[in-house]
């Protein structure tokens, strides 16, 4: 049997300790199948007293990441401590520079810093692999980077916070408000620090751009995707999807087109039959189109110890057979910057607002989307309350610039009692 | 940028020319992927001047695929002819033999001699890889062998067998008997030449039997895959599981048990509002489940040039990239051969019956079950017809032994008027 594939780790939270844990219990199962042990020569985090169920006696111990990071016993430095820049970033630039391959959770890290990170890498002959930053513990990096490399990428999807997921469930399911739903999750111990992070698609964003980079060989463009919250979504707009055959779901989508790159972290209406529809709770799914493939649709969970520390072994299992991959699947150098196209795509959209109580509001709203060549699908108004009127439009497909400018022209109507939830129908 | 890779490809019917025209159509997006060109030398068919919709001029051509597998001018064969034994094992062992890696669609072939061309790979230090062996363009051997390497697996499911899941769902949507809708899949061209490859679950537990052995760590064992086909299935059958919320796939299932390996491929229910029991018409689906990674499902097409095609070429990129992988994930000697346990794992049974017209005949039944210590969830006895009573029965978690003691003693009471159809619920 060959030599060891030795791991030092930094950050020893819920994934840390699961990556821990299944080197220890599982020694044998991951050297028959490498054909070499894997082992663990050191660790660190912020306390070092924390009871994290697991032994951590055998290991030497560091208090600082970057230190580490340049061990001589270390093969491969596991970064599991977050955050986009500081710690994190210092100890992955050390670690490559040392000559050691890293295996990231950290999509922050990479959403900032992928080009920079995935060239200083290059340059040091290692390889940086990140399959648990996306999609927890769904082997989506290795499908897109690997399985699909035959084809064309035309467009990428996916669920990929739980959390924005299980709140937009619970709204439907259990009919609770958005604030309701929110601390259900904030309970339940779902949200990060910054709860903005999920709730804003921030961090479902961040897995989105490191898809696209794969799927389409250009740079992260984190900046260039375009995002929208949950936070704008009632239970009103749940239940007209409802009624019209859609759910509500957080999703990120990502094209290039003849305008180039189009990267949107969204709430949009998709079919309710459709496997997007009919993701329930903190599941993630990501859907992948190729032009020989067709549909690949993945699934499973997003986040948690078993399934996020499973993703990290992937990695490392790699490493130790000798598998060696280009971080974004092909050579830094050859990854084109990204022409951002805001929202290039057609689609039909859903618009609520709620008119004043004038005669002619509609008619106005009718009028303005005529104008700029936006045909209406379907249109329902409801009865009035507190003196303004609910009206749901459906228009037919529409480019987003021309309902741009239809939403401009609105505002200066004044029959708009409040601002309008506009949502993108994606077809799926 | 590197020597190119060069293959020899034997079998030009739709994979074969998929292939032909994906290497033709991309060479940039393939050479930037791998850093190195993918090219074609030479390629090997039945028929030389059929028609296959892409040019081969540029290709030297072999009559004989051994004569191909030893060209010196081809590093990958790719072997897309098909047949368990014959010229395509013998050109897999030529090429392997010659010191050229293997790339194969070949799932008869692998099912069948796994384990020799596994261990003869590895005596010539070559690799032989079967992405598109199981389940079409999903890249589900990947994601088995490699992305979920850090878990102990402890179930593998798949509905893989597109023609099967047409028919079954022809005769729920259309109301069609089975005759009737095996009728159309042929009408479709949908069926092998031999339709019992298909029907009688053969093809799908051949596929079974590749992906238990990556699962488990175990010589490939398709002799001792369980089998039923869906030729039993009548339109009753998917109308009561239907009422009950199930729908009847013709589904895989291996589990590593305390009693041994079990296999199974047959027609069984699962739940209705399931990915799996939502799978219509020709698409495939599987699920692996980890004891850390929980369960992944993966959906997308299981058959058609462009998916199979995908296949192929993810593994050639595997090969142009210098990823070198025992064919079953581990070094063949390391590979246990595994002891069959057929059934080892209690279920809920389906059980259709039709009863003679006689006093007492359903409390027979009812009291065999109970004898052999299998209780009764669910039970409806509907109108006589011809004489004879249709019972239904679904059975709390039973041990299919037991269950099959029951239908003996079945036997000898002579209220049945025909063999009862049995059929496991799976858990999903």
């Amino acid at each position: 049997m060959s030599d060891p594939l030795r791991l030092g780790i930094a950050g020893l939270g819920t994934v840390g300790a699961g990556v821990v844990k299944i080197v220890r219990q599982k020694a044998a199962l991951l050297a028959e199948r490498t054909g070499r042990p894997v082992t663990i020569s050191a660790v660190s985090a912020r306390h070092r007293d924390a009871d994290r169920g697991v032994s951590l006696s055998d290991y030497a111990w560091e208090d600082d990441p970057v230190q580490l990071a340049g061990r001589d016993d270390i093969d491969v430095f596991v970064e599991l401590m977050g955050g986009s820049d500081g710690p994190a970033k210092a100890a992955t630039e050390a670690a490559l520079r040392a000559g050691k391959d890293v295996v990231t959770a950290n999509k922050a890290m990479l959403a900032h810093n992928g080009q920079a990170l995935a060239e200083l890498a290059e340059e040091q002959g290692r390889v940086l692999r990140f399959e648990a930053a996306v999609a927890g513990g769904i082997p989506v990096i290795k499908a897109l980077t690997e399985g699909l490399a035959g084809n064309e990428i035309t467009r990428v999807m996916g669920v990929m916070n739980g959390t924005c997921n299980y709140i937009l469930t619970r709204m439907e399911s259990a009919g609770l408000t958005y604030d309701e739903a929110f601390a259900e999750a904030d309970g339940l111990g779902y949200l990060e620090a910054d709860p903005e992070l999920d709730v804003g698609g921030i961090d479902a964003g961040h897995k989105l751009s490191l898809l696209a980079a794969i799927a389409y060989g250009t740079q992260v463009a984190f900046d260039s995707v375009e995002l929208e919250g949950i936070g704008k979504i009632s239970i009103d707009d749940i239940r007209q999807a409802s009624d019209m055959g859609f759910k509500i779901k957080l999703l990120g989508v990502s094209r290039m087109t003849g305008r180039g790159l189009e990267q949107r972290m969204a709430p949009c209406l998709v079919p309710a039959t459709s496997p997007l529809g009919q993701l329930d709770g903190g599941t993630n799914m990501v859907v992948i189109e190729g032009d020989q493939v067709g549909q690949i649709v993945m699934r499973g969970a997003g986040a948690g110890e078993g399934p996020t520390a499973s993703a990290v072994m992937g990695d490392v299992m790699d490493i130790a057979r000798g598998t060696r991959l280009s971080t974004f699947g092909q050579p830094a150098s050859s990854l084109r910057a990204a022409t951002a196209a805001k929202s290039a795509t057609p689609a039909p959209f859903y618009l609520r607002m709620s008119l004043v109580d004038k005669p002619g509001a509609l008619a106005k709203i009718a009028t303005v989307l005529g104008e700029v060549g936006i045909s209406i699908d379907r249109m329902r108004q409801y009865g009035h309350s507190e003196g303004a009127a609910p009206v749901l439009i459906v228009t037919h497909k529409s480019a987003r610039d021309a309902l741009d400018r239809a939403l401009e022209a609105m505002a200066d109507t004044g029959v708009l009692a409040s601002d309008p939830v506009v949502l993108r129908i994606e077809e799926v």
